[in-house]
C-alpha cells in the first residue's frame, strides 16, 4: 500500500486527526468526515468522491462519507477498519486528506472495454494498482466485465496469471519438486485435500498447500481443517511444518499470495460471473506463488456442479494445461464424476468427521471420498516421480491402509499446533423419505445452500449429512439426510427453505 | 421504491428500531448494524451484504456496514440520508432487515455480457431495477461496461431510450409541438439555452425546458440560472408558468424524468466512458420524458471538446436523429464550433452576465454566444413551424433586437418567483500573457478545470473571464483572463494549477 513515488500531499492541505471509528466494511477503505468539513469545501471532496489518505510514507485511497452533527469533532477524520489497518495509524495521529492522483492503468481498462487486447505490462500496471486498492468497486467491475465480454485469450490469460504472481509474495522451497493439487470448486463435501496431502508427504513429496476459507460454498478446506489443528500460520511456521513433515495444512489468507485474486473473487461473486480466463488465472496464480512446480486439477463434471458437461471439462482441461505451461508449472487434469456431493457431510466440522474416517481407515469410511482421494493422490504421486504411471492410485491406497497417511496426517496437526476434537451441533433434525422410491437426482447446488442456511461455514458444527446417495432405494419415512445447527434459529432458517425447496434430493420410481 | 409484490419478509425476522445517522453517501443506500446484531447472525449478513428494509409497504435495498461498540444500542438499525428518504421512516419506527430477493434482470446483464443483445422487454426490466435502488455499482458498472464492449446498436439504443422514459414520469402539453433544444457538453460557457427558450417562447412556441446543474463541468444551465431566479420548481408550478408565459427553466431534478440517467451518468462518470449508444439514451430519454416532440441538438465539435472530429459528430447526429424518430421524436442537429469557450464567462454567474448582456441587445455583448444563440432558436423556430426554412436565424435575431426575448425572459423569471441580481465574486486576479504573441489555442478542459479549482459550479460567483479569443494580437502583460473566486482558499487552489498548467491559453507568433 506504501507508495513513495506518489507521496505528493498539495501545498496547504491541512492535517487532520485520525479517529477509528470500529466500521466494517469488509476490503472497502471508508472515511468519514464532517459535512461542514473545511478540508472537504477546499478541496472539493463530497460524500463519496475517492479520497487519498496519506501518513508519512504510506498512502491509501478511500471512500468518503460524510456525517451531521457532533459525532465527529472538527478537524477529525473517523477510518474504517480496513482503512485503519491499511493506513496503519494510530488513534490520534495527523493525516492528510486529499484528491487521488488519476490512475493510468485506467486508460488500459478503457481500451479493453474498447476491444483491444492487453499485454503483459498493463495487465501488470492493472493488478498492482488493483491490489494496492486504488480501484472502486465500478473500476474493478468494469474490467472483470471488458475481460468476460471479449474473453480472455490465451496470452492474456497467461499474463494476467504472471501479474497477479508478481503482485503479491512468493514462496520458494528449494526443491526442484514441489505438488499442489486444486478442486474446481461447487461439489459440497469434496474434501479430498487433507487426504491428498497427507499421502503425498508420507510419500516424500513437498506439498506446502494452502487453502482457502468457503466464498459461496458451506465449507472451504481451511474452514474443514481449522476444526481439526490451527490452520493460521505466518510464513515461518508453514516452512518449519513443511520442513519437518513435508506438507502442511494453511489457511492462505495468513499468507500474501496472489492478492488480488481474493478482490476479483468478491467482485465476480457478486456479477455472478466467473469466466474461464479469470477463473484459470485465479487458481495458477496462487499455486505459483505458493512455490508450486507440479499440481493435478480435479474437475468435477455434473449439472449442478461450476463445470456442467465433458466437453466444458476438456476445454477447460486444454485451456488450464496450456496457460500453466507458459507460466512454467507443470499442470495435469482429472474430470471427475460431479453429479452428486462426495462424502457424507457438508458442513466444516461434517467433513472433518469423513476425512477422518478415511485416514483412520475405518470400515465404515466414505468409499467414494476415499476413491476419490486416492485417484487424485495417485496422480500427485506420478506427476511428482514417485510412483510409476498407472500405478499411483494403488499405492495411494496403501499408504492410507498401512496407516502411513494417518500418522503424517497427525504429525503435520502436532507440528502447526496440535489435533483438536471435532465440534458437534447441539441441534439435528432428520429429513426423510416422503414416499418409497430411488434417489435419481440430488442438487449440489441447494444442498449448499441448506448446509449454510443451518450456519455453515461460521457455525463449525452446523450442515447436513447425507444419508443416501444417488440410486439407492429408500422407504417411505427413512432419514435422506440429517440437518446439524448450532441454534435453533438456524435450524428454523433451513427447515423453512426445506419446505420451499422440497426436492433439493428426487425420488424416482 | 415501493414493491408490494416483493412484500414477504421473511418469517421470524425480527424488527429493529430505525435511527437516523445523519450519514451522507451520494446516492448510496447505507445502513449500520452493531458487529454482534442478532439479526446479522441469524440472516447470515455481514459487512457489505447487500440487505432489504421493509417499512410497512415499502422496501428499499441497501449496503450493509457493522459498527462496533456502543454507538448504536441493541435492537437498532442506523440509516444514511439516502436509505432514510427512500424508505421514508420516522426515527424509532420498526422495520424489517433481511436477504434482498434475487434479480431476475441480473440474468439479462450476464447475458449481455456474454455477447447477447437485449430486447425492449429485458432492458425495461433492468432499467426498472436500476431505477428502484436494486443495483449495486458492481452491477451498474458492468451493465454499463457490457453495453461499450459491445456497443449497444440502433434497436437496443432506440430500446433502451424507451425503457428510461418508462420508468419515470412523462409530461403531457396536450400541444401537437413541443419544442427543445440540447448541447452535448464539454465546450465553457455555452449558455445559449436561456436565450432560445425566451427567444423561442416570445414566438409563440412551447418550450417547458428542463436543465441539469453542472455534472463534471463548471456550470450547468440550471446552475446559471439560479443566479437569475428559481429554478427549483414542482410540475404544478411549471405547468403554471408555461401556461403563462409559453417556456420556463426549471431544473430537471425536482421532476422525476428518466431517473435512470442520473445513475448511469454517476457510474460513466467513474469510468470516464461515454459512449455514443448511452448518450443517446441518455439524451433523448429525457426529452421525451419531458413530453418534446421537437429537439434541436447542438453538437460542438473541437480537438478539446467532447466530439472531436467531424465525421464523428456527423456519425452522432445520423444515430442520433435516428434514434428520435424511432422514438416518436423529430430531431435536427447542428454542428458548431468547439474550439474555444463560448461567450466570456465560465461559472454560474459569470456565463449569466453573458446571458443577459444578449438578451438585453447591450453593445458589448459577446458576439459568438448571441449568433450561437441565434442559430440554435432559428432552428428551433424553423423546426417548431414559426419561421420559413432559411429565414430562422434573421427572425430570432430580430425578437432580440426588438426586445421581446428580453421582456419574455424576465416574464418567464417573474412567473419563476422574480428576477435576482447576479452575485459578484469577492476575490479577482488577472492571468496576464507571458509574452507579446496571437492566441493560437484555448484547451477547453483545462479553462474547465481551472474554474471548477475556483469554487464554479457551488461557488455562484466563481469561475473565470476570457479577455481575448482565438487569433487574436496580445501584448506582453495584457490579460488573457480574470479569475474569480469567493474565497481566498479557492483562488490559492486556482492559481497554483494555473503555475502547473500555464498553456491553458497557448501563444504563438
Amino acid at each position: 500500500m506504501s507508495e513513495t513515488s506518489q507521496l505528493s500531499v498539495r501545498r496547504g492541505v491541512p492535517a487532520l486527526r485520525a479517529r477509528r471509528l470500529g466500521l466494517h466494511t469488509q476490503h472497502q477503505a471508508v472515511v468519514v468526515m464532517r459535512t461542514d468539513c473545511h478540508v472537504c469545501r477546499a478541496e472539493g471532496l463530497a460524500a463519496r468522491s475517492q479520497v487519498l489518505l496519506t501518513l508519512r510514507d504510506r498512502q491509501v485511497q478511500a471512500t468518503l462519507f460524510q456525517i451531521d452533527g457532533d459525532l465527529l469533532s472538527h478537524g477529525d477524520v473517523a477510518l474504517s477498519e480496513a482503512a485503519w489497518s491499511l493506513l496503519g495509524v494510530t488513534d490520534g495521529e495527523q493525516i492528510h486528506v486529499s484528491h487521488p492522483p488519476s490512475l493510468d492503468s485506467l486508460s488500459s481498462v478503457r481500451r479493453r472495454i474498447h476491444g483491444n487486447r492487453l499485454d503483459e505490462s498493463s495487465l501488470t500496471s492493472i493488478v498492482r494498482d488493483v491490489v494496492a486498492g486504488r480501484y472502486t468497486d465500478v473500476h474493478l467491475a468494469a474490467f472483470l466485465t471488458a475481460s468476460s465480454a471479449l474473453p480472455l485469450d490465451l496470452v492474456e490469460t497467461a499474463a494476467l496469471t504472471k501479474a497477479m504472481v508478481a503482485a503479491g509474495d512468493k514462496l520458494d522451497w528449494g526443491r526442484a519438486v514441489v505438488v499442489d493439487k486444486h478442486s474446481i470448486g461447487g461439489l459440497p463435501g469434496n474434501r479430498t485435500t487433507p487426504i491428498v496431502v497427507a499421502i503425498a508427504a508420507a510419500s516424500g513429496l513437498l506439498m506446502p498447500k494452502t487453502s482457502s476459507r468457503a466464498i459461496t460454498s458451506p465449507a472451504g478446506t481451511a474452514d474443514t481443517m481449522e476444526t481439526l489443528t490451527n490452520v493460521d500460520l505466518d510464513i515461518a511456521t508453514m516452512r518449519r511444518v513443511v520442513e519437518a513433515e513435508g506438507g502442511c495444512l494453511a489457511w492462505g489468507g495468513a499468507v500474501r499470495l496472489s492478492p488480488a485474486d481474493d478482490i476479483f473473487i468478491r467482485i465476480e461473486r457478486v456479477l455472478d460471473i466467473d469466466t474461464e480466463g479469470q477463473m484459470i488465472a485465479s487458481v495458477l496464480s496462487k499455486k505459483i506463488a505458493a512455490g508450486s512446480t507440479h499440481v493435478v486439477i480435479d474437475i468435477p463434471v455434473g449439472a449442478t456442479a461450476k463445470v456442467r458437461t465433458k466437453e466444458a471439462a476438456l476445454g477447460l482441461s486444454a485451456r488450464l494445461t496450456d496457460v500453466a505451461a507458459q507460466c512454467g508449472l507443470t499442470a495435469v487434469c482429472k474430470l471427475n464424476d460431479g453429479t452428486q456431493p462426495v462424502g457424507r457431510g457438508v458442513g466444516p466440522a461434517l467433513e472433518a468427521a469423513d476425512v477422518l474416517a478415511v485416514l483412520q481407515n475405518l470400515p465404515d469410511a466414505p468409499n467414494d471420498l476415499r476413491e476419490r482421494a486416492c485417484s487424485l493422490a495417485g496422480a500427485v504421486l506420478e506427476l511428482g516421480g514417485v510412483a510409476d504411471v498407472g500405478a499411483g492410485y494403488q499405492q495411494a491406497l496403501a499408504v492410507i491402509t498401512e496407516g502411513r497417511a494417518w500418522r503424517k496426517f497427525q504429525a503435520i496437526c502436532d507440528a502447526q499446533g496440535g489435533m483438536r476434537s471435532i465440534p458437534l451441533a447441539a441441534h439435528s433434525q432428520p429429513f426423510t423419505a416422503p414416499r418409497d422410491g430411488r434417489v435419481i437426482n440430488m442438487d449440489n447446488r441447494r444442498i449448499a445452500r441448506l448446509a449454510k442456511l443451518a450456519g455453515a461455514p461460521d457455525a463449525k458444527a452446523a450442515g447436513l449429512r447425507l444419508d443416501v446417495r444417488l440410486g439407492q432405494e429408500v422407504q417411505r419415512g427413512q432419514p435422506l439426510f440429517t440437518m446439524f445447527s448450532e441454534t435453533s434459529g438456524e435450524m428454523a432458517y433451513a427447515t423453512e427453505y426445506l419446505e420451499r425447496n422440497p426436492e433439493i434430493i428426487k425420488l424416482g420410481d
